[in-house]
């Protein structure tokens, strides 16, 4: 068989049972905690408004116990605990609840976003909303969603025009005055342009319900698993340059190659 | 006994039981059509961007069906076959779909709206939000949520500080230029602002999640069916000059009467 290659230390079936065990987790630790009011909500940058809830320590908690047991050798990088390393060339990257505003808020737009990646970015990835109990999966040939009116796959949209496509963000004001302004570009030849989605906006991409997602100032952990997600479903994520996503920073995501171009063309004076 | 007082034509169990049936014929009618591609919708008005589903149709013709069968004397309120008169002196105000742009993007934050009212405004209401399967319901006595983890009472937020209140509209734009300045006038005072989340937000204040909701623009049939849960939950919906808010306009939906007045404060420059 040769090195160390994945063939050698993957066996898929048992990754894809890990990620859902860590997502059944991450539910179960998080829900107890979704509504109820007086959460210990802390921000965790001095001045800015970034809340962290017991659910999310719970959650990355609960996540990494399930690692712990059934995949001790791979890497670790989760928004809460920070990064383990791993022998297995494969690393879980880890969003116990994106969209803290959104859970305070209680809208279910928040989501667990679980991504099992090597150096090239996600292999499968999870975006699981709660509440609602919608788990979006995607990659090693699979891409589903199960919900509360049952599994169905999962395809983008073949909206190639962008006069048609539907754009989300979270945020009106994007990131930095000139990101705001690329989106804006792009808004203006958009049918329609909608806030507030969250992580939920990508999984409206994987469904083909919505057709393009802009956002900036993204980590690693926000974006591979829904990118892990809309691949799968035959749609693209990258930057706005049109290289890799899968570090963060600022995201296209796109219902499919031809909407995406239109979307990069627009994009590139502002990059 | 005396005239034709309510208490002579108003069955309150009966009528509750009639909107919960209106409701479950709407779940009916739109859930089929609810994220199927190539939905048929047309625009309604010229130029301006408000989509029609056929589930819009449906949902409002089988509650209608239900009005003709159960409650024959009462009027209705349709957004999309108008007024039908009646002669109790109670009216069904209803919007099948609120939140057509959320609809067609698939995001489950649309919702169905249903209230019964006289001259004074809603007597009792139901926001219904379908795909999840959240029934928001408040007036004659009860302000109660069942949902995918069961049923609640819902009681509005204590929060007494702009500081620390959470505000939601659907579009950053609002409405007119003033009709954003008064907005914003809030929004800049208040911890939180979030966008995108049509008639779910009033559901929000109703659950304690959300403090304000700022709109303008509004019918009828956008805010009789939230007034009546928020108004049970124990907020307050009136017009941005305090006065009443049942015929639509700008709306300022508020937890409670603290709140209420500080952003009455802030919009007064505005109206």
């Amino acid at each position: 068989m040769g090195g160390p290659s994945y063939s050698g230390i993957m066996d898929r079936q048992q990754i894809i049972a890990t990620a859902h065990e860590m997502a059944d987790a991450a539910r179960a630790a998080i829900l107890p905690l979704f509504r109820v009011t007086g959460l210990d909500t802390t921000n965790k940058l001095e001045g800015g408004f970034d809340p962290v809830t017991a659910a999310d320590h719970a959650a990355e908690r609960a996540m990494r116990e399930v690692l712990a047991r059934r995949r001790p050798m791979d890497a670790i990088l989760g928004e809460e605990f920070g990064a383990q390393e791993g022998t297995s060339g494969l690393t879980w990257v880890l969003d116990p609840i994106d969209g803290t505003r959104a859970f305070i808020s209680g809208t279910p737009t928040w989501g667990v976003l679980i991504a099992v990646s090597d150096d090239t970015g996600p292999l499968f990835g999870i975006v699981d909303q709660p509440y609602i109990g919608e788990r979006f999966e995607g990659g090693f040939g699979r891409a589903t969603l199960t919900g509360p009116h049952g599994t169905m796959p999962l395809r983008s949209s073949a909206t190639a025009v962008l006069a048609e496509a539907k754009l989300f963000t979270t945020f009106p004001e994007v990131g930095t005055e000139q990101e705001r302004a690329g989106f804006n570009a792009v808004a203006a030849q958009a049918k329609l342009t909608r806030y507030g989605m969250d992580c939920y906006a990508y999984a409206l991409v994987a469904m083909g319900q919505a057709d393009l997602v802009i956002e900036a100032g993204l980590n690693a952990y926000d974006i591979q698993g829904p990118m892990a997600v809309i691949a799968a479903a035959g749609g693209i994520v990258t930057d706005w340059t049109g290289g890799p996503a899968h570090q963060g920073g600022r995201v296209l995501a796109a219902a499919n190659a031809t909407l995406h171009a239109e979307a990069l063309e627009l994009l590139k004076p502002f990059t």
